[in-house]
């Protein structure tokens, strides 16, 4: 037995996909030319096989691409060997597996009970819009038209007026909330939806960008300009615990520059993650967007003295994006690691056994350990396929990120105990033998050993993101510092052309002004004038 | 207090929608004029000026059309004054508003634990299909291509290829899964997805037909026929389970006629309900695909022998029609009735006071109630709003279709005991006074009801449905039952023609040959020659 409990590092890895073919590399560009075959796992064999660095080692050969090789590589390696989404046939569509809408759906779970308590309820509106309520918000139409999906066939005829498939849905939102919005006893009026919106993307990732994606977004109407505001924080921080307290991505959470707010907003807050290679995701953002729309569309009230007057409006959205910041924030060269309250699998079982006589009590402690796990609301599973080996087992399940493996022999069967196996701490100091198959000594300790692992893996992100910011008070450290590959923060009281200069010279946009700002006074890094906030520019997705 | 507590019927209810201006009536087609603000209220609002049947009585003018005078009209006013659902912009789309929504989302609450105890996973396909993918099975591209919606424009330019919004994935996942199946072990292959589609209807109707509609759909593949047909059978029969026990709609389980079968499937299984005005709604169905994707798309896999063969696939659906057809089952001319099971609020509560020093006891009563049955997990609301008087409330609730009704008063405060009201029972006779506040009790007795509620729901409908069939023995009776409204059941083994001319001549189709068929020899109705099964024919949605 003790040969089968060989570091995951030392096993050669069999490929997960031994028919696909090898294919040219594709940039990932959203084109019109459909139905290819290209697959995420033939741009990672490609990979592969032109880099001598990666397969100079037997051990990468069949593995991911290590993340200090390349980033992008070993990304979209771990979203192929974990089965987390393939291309669709459209090039810059996604396909999103089981494994990886089961992290959807756990994002979906927590948020949806969350905009509940929080008064929204949801519903469902239509995606495809008039192509004239586009046109209606005029910042909203600069920054969406670029980038619209238009039907202009419907039932084999041509449509008189064009329609968009949603890239979002403000416009149709103000449209309907016209109609039903008549007296201030209507307001506050609180909805979310949980659809798909479509944006011609030119630069495509899985997860990260794609042509289309699953999102949520909410949508409010509301008396006065303070109530809108308070809201939009409070969604922004609805997200931000959710990304600290279950997704374990320690997100900042800011106000975005003039240039980088929503094409329709009057101001938008965000949540920012640093990913394993220092770059800016935004993860989620919560829009104050004034009267803007209500202006647009005529979105009136008749308030308490008899006074028509606009509503005052908010809108906020996390997606399927979400997923990758997971996904690049916990990952390491053996695969996908999860935050256990997120992850569909907290718990592997893999029962072991050498002789077919010891296949029998075996499988039967498993299930009686499997048992003991589910009735505890601990999502577990078995592996006791026979086609594999246990050591292959430890590998796929290191690779799918399951925080947690129990292993399961003849030996552990006589002792009545397990051997557990954490995720996040790779070889001997991970691993813990002969604990007892107790119920209650059982189910407390991985409790407890999940907590740990929720826990470890904030921390650590948490300790990654700040050595990887740098406050910088010179134009000159901010390049040093991005030229680094680091965020840079500083004081920032300078133009919008000031803000374009750093990104046409460094690449780094300004990702927010935190809501976390150092006392004291501060001066500009770019213009020494005074400046009342700190801002944090960075290279980002 | 007493007098508070009028019977619904004699109360006058305000219109809901007090801004709202008479509009012409539409038919609801789907044309690409956008833009307009075509609401339910409006067209309902027409129907009841031009009606004077409806207008005569100063009660009806308020309220909905009787279902007796034009159920179609009714069916639109419980639509707007239950808040179910609104016209969206573009002709034929619908928004689902909160409520409605909601019971969407108890569908999908029961559907979606039943999919995955049966084995299979959510995930996601894209919903831009290329056009040559609808091509590649012939029957498919027959059945679709008139009701496609068509992307040409992508990102400001024409797309090379046109891009179909999915009708239906079957084509998209056959693609995806030729590119996953490889070996008989990589079979079953069992996914369902909740998606939006999209088909050009002419004639639309919220919830029963509309251009854009919510469902999910199954989609598996086998390595036998066998293995397939009892995939098929399963899932019809999870919709059965569903339709009887949640929803208490007494839908009839059979297989689809060659002409009524899935655009693409060997055969159709199929749920057929009756609704309020004895037409026939199609609820769900599961198809047999035989072999017909797999060759289109080429998803072979190796079997045992090492023998390349073509997968056997499944698909199956339910969609917000469903919606549909419990209010069509279950409504009446006070509104929508819904069965606990599926309620978002299975009780309110409303309470009574006159004078301002009763109100502190009658709303510290209620609130207590209130929290003792939302502990008991009971979805239940308080309507303490002040701007409407009881009455108003009681009218309200009644036609959302509350289940069961709580009013409390200072001498219930006093008796420390509520009043309980039936939705499903007119007046007096559904009421009952005193009972007791006390926890266990009223928790008890609330359960009770709402247990007896789903149960006369379903046995009502059963009835309704029974009394509404006609065994016929000739195409003679058959135009007498379909002239009176009701579904023709008889044996039928006569040829597609025939089938067609009984459409011609009848408008009724054939809806399904049922499961449950009576025992002994048969002769088709129509040719006087043996027939092995009876065949159910109603006119439908």
């Amino acid at each position: 037995m003790g040969a089968l409990r060989l570091s995951s590092l030392s096993l050669v890895r069999p490929t997960f996909s031994p028919l696909r073919r090898l294919a040219p590399l594709s940039g990932g560009r959203a084109t019109s030319s459909a139905a290819s075959t290209h697959s995420i796992a033939k741009e990672a064999e490609a990979v592969t096989a032109g880099d001598g660095k990666a397969s100079a080692s037997p051990l990468l050969e069949c593995a991911v691409t290590p993340r200090s090789v390349d980033f992008s590589k070993w990304y979209l390696n771990v979203i192929d060997k974990a089965e987390l989404a393939d291309y669709g046939p459209v090039s810059g569509t996604m396909v999103i597996r089981p494994y990886g809408y089961a992290i959807w759906e756990a994002i979906q779970d927590y948020l949806n009970v969350k905009f509940k308590e929080t008064g929204h309820s949801n519903m469902y509106f239509p995606q495809l819009i008039p192509y004239s309520f586009i046109e209606k918000e005029a910042s909203h139409v600069e920054g969406f038209s670029p980038e619209l999906a238009v039907v202009t066939i419907g039932g084999g005829k041509e449509l008189e007026e064009k329609l968009v498939v949603r890239p979002t849905s403000e416009t149709i939102v103000n449209h309907m909330f016209t109609q039903w919005i008549h007296s201030y006893r209507d307001l506050p009026l609180m909805i979310n939806q949980w659809a798909n919106v479509t944006r011609w993307e030119m630069r495509t990732k899985p997860f990260v960008r794609t042509l289309e994606f699953l999102w949520q977004e909410g949508h409010t109407a509301h008396a006065t300009f303070e109530e809108a505001e308070k809201e939009a924080l409070q969604m922004i921080n609805v997200y931000k615990d959710f990304a600290y307290e279950q997704a374990a991505v320690p997100v900042i959470t800011g106000r975005k520059s003039k240039a980088e707010t929503f094409a329709g907003a009057t101001c938008t807050y965000t949540i920012e993650a640093m990913m394993g290679d220092k770059r800016a995701l935004q993860a989620g953002t919560s829009h104050n967007l004034g009267q803007n729309f209500s202006h647009a569309f005529k979105t009136q009230f008749m308030d308490e003295n008899g006074e028509r007057q606009h509503v005052w409006q908010t809108s906020w959205a996390v997606s399927t994006r979400f997923v990758g910041g997971i996904i690049m924030t916990h990952g390491d060269d053996t695969g996908l690691m999860l935050p256990p309250r997120i992850a569909p699998i907290q718990v592997v079982i893999v029962p072991i056994w050498n002789k077919s006589d010891e296949k029998t009590s075996v499988l039967e402690a498993v299930a009686t350990v499997h048992n003991i796990l589910k009735e505890a609301g601990i999502r577990v599973k078995v592996d006791d396929s026979e086609q594999r080996k246990p050591g292959w087992k430890f590998n796929f399940w290191e690779m799918k990120g399951v925080p947690l493996r129990l292993e399961i022999g003849p030996r552990d069967v006589t002792k009545k105990s397990v051997v557990v196996s954490r995720r996040d701490v790779p070889g001997k100091p991970g691993k813990e033998f002969g604990v007892s198959m107790e119920a209650s000594i059982l189910v407390n300790h991985v409790k407890l050993r999940l907590e740990e692992i929720q826990a470890a893996l904030l921390q650590r992100a948490i300790s990654f993101r700040d050595c990887n910011i740098v406050d910088v008070s010179s134009y000159g450290e901010l390049k040093e510092a991005i030229a680094e590959g680091k965020w840079a923060r500083g004081p920032w009281s300078a133009s919008d052309a000031e803000e374009l200069k750093v990104k046409e010279e460094t690449t780094a946009t300004l990702r927010c002004f935190p809501f976390e700002q150092p006392e004291g006074e501060k001066k500009c890094f770019m213009t020494g004038k005074p400046a009342e906030e700190v801002a944090i520019f960075a290279k980002s997705y």
